[in-house]
């Protein structure tokens, strides 16, 4: 299991009970998912879905909502599972464009059927999140997963069109990791505290919540790209590097090193040179500086909740110490 | 212009002209939205959308939907734009797959752009037409959408998956072609028939009327791809042929010729041999008979149709004969 499942469960444990039965009753509805939409999707898709992951979204959704709502949890655990879906959506057409053979120790869609088996799969994928929400009838969480995986859309152009580009600057990396990450978060923040019936203000003040921990949360694995961590094991480090990725890590350490700021990523001829650039990296103090930039945005994030029970509370807090915390 | 245009004119000619207005808010609003989110998006998606094509199924909306709304059709352009946005997103996606350097004889955003943004492109029109479509605030709406536009993956899927297999049977194939383009047009009848404040039995009769004739269609573009025709004007006959896609006018041939019936797809050489292929199919009268299953679906989509004003049904009949008389 990854580093982060401790967190996970201690997560659980504070929201109350009820978050114990909505986790579970997701993995059923996400399996009931996978097979029931076709062979091929109980194959390709159901291995992607089934391959799991933390399931740190659908968590934010539950533990958004506060309470368990009236209809027990119903419109929560279709609001879950379609963010989870979007998720697995983005991360096996990645997958496809990094030509990737693993992801969680397993071999991806794209390694093991091929690029245009995972290029349907992730549509799929796509239009049952879409179809899954949609049964909640409720167009303003519509609206919000589509501005979300929009957004994930748009991170992913930008990255590609600023790949192997020094002059990044970091409101530009800021504004990538919005996009390709925050996004979904917030979303999940805004559909679970819509399904628990919050206030307007109150969604807005979770959205927020979670467009924070999602910053920080790419935050963090741009710094374990260069710094390495055990959840990443089988990935070496400096992976974005050699993508040609441009991320905060290194944007601070140029301003420190005079060698590092003459690097072209492009001259990077291997991974074991990646590794050589990850050290010169950290050698700046850069991923410190990072690390602190996250925390701050974890901060912000608890600062800037609405009034909730004392057990949301926690829980929220223990996802936001979560985001930052992987690589203890 | 394409060999469609006049039918569409005729369509729109004989339902009405708010019909005529419809389609000429449908492009504002494209370009509203192709300009609308983010550079890269009015560069990739902005060039996919306004490269237009026939806008059939936006056109089937509005004629499902029968008189102006009372909204004025601000519901019908929406649910019109999300079924061309779905449209749109597919065919950059089958354009990375197939790596096609020409789309209505445009550059296709993989050409122009690459695999990595031209995947991004299409996950991006998709996002956008739920989006769209969720502005109508009815789940009924997004639900047939989100269904269609799962169709149209698992077409794709099983097109991949029996590329080259000679013992796809005429029910597989039909089954796939009611995935891969039937669909769509199934969703653009009922939703325009939903906006247009049909009954519930009259949305289902409308909705059978356009996936007879997405059948239709697409049995007629694949004898199209054998037969050759002058919207096809740049691509080659036999395009299928080369991609091992086992089409109706093969697999009908097959049962009449021996050397068709021991013919392998990977063994054809090159395009001219593509062609040859093609002429040995056309000689065996398989190409009559594809073109006699689709009109009598044609037929039995007009028989399907419930009962409707002058207008309206007119105009659907000429719909249904459009689709089957893109050869003339």
């Amino acid at each position: 299991m990854s580093a982060v499942a401790p967190t996970v469960e201690a997560v659980v444990d504070a929201a109350g009970g009820h978050v114990r039965t909505l986790m579970a009753s997701l993995e059923e509805r996400l399996a009931e998912l996978a097979a029931g939409h076709g062979e091929l999707l109980a194959r390709h898709g159901g291995d992607t879905i089934a391959a799991g992951g933390k399931r740190l979204r659908p968590l934010v959704v539950f533990v958004a909502a506060g309470e368990l709502p009236d209809d027990g949890g119903l419109g929560l655990i279709r609001a879950a599972a379609a963010v989870e879906l979007v998720h697995s959506a983005t991360l096996v057409h990645d997958d496809v464009l990094d030509a990737a053979d693993l992801r969680r120790g397993r071999p991806t869609v794209v390694a093991s059927a091929g690029r245009a088996m995972a290029t349907a799969t992730g549509d799929l994928l796509f239009s049952r999140a879409f179809a899954e929400l949609a049964r909640n009838g409720r167009r303003d969480e519509v609206r919000a997963l589509s501005t979300a995986s929009t957004a994930l859309a748009r991170g992913e152009l930008l990255q590609r069109t600023d790949a192997f580009d020094m002059d990044v600057t970091v409101e530009r990396y800021l504004r990538r990791c919005e996009l390709k990450t925050a996004a979904l978060f917030e979303a999940a923040c805004e559909l679970g505290a819509r399904e628990g019936g919050a206030d307007e203000a109150s969604v807005g003040e979770l959205a927020g919540f979670g467009r924070r921990i999602g910053l920080a949360f790419q935050l963090l694995d741009d710094v374990l790209d260069v710094s390495g961590a055990p959840e990443r094991t089988g990935k070496r480090r400096g992976a974005d590097l050699l993508d040609g990725t441009i991320t905060l890590p290194l944007i601070l350490a140029r301003q420190r090193s005079g060698d590092l700021a003459g690097l072209d990523l492009r001259e990077i001829a291997d991974a074991a040179e990646g590794e050589s650039v990850c050290d010169a990296i950290e050698a700046t103090g850069a991923l410190e500086d990072a690390r602190r930039v996250a925390l701050e945005m974890v901060a912000e994030a608890r600062a800037a909740l609405p009034p909730l029970s004392t057990a949301q509370l926690r829980a929220l807090h223990l996802i936001a110490a979560g985001v930052v915390d992987r690589y203890a």
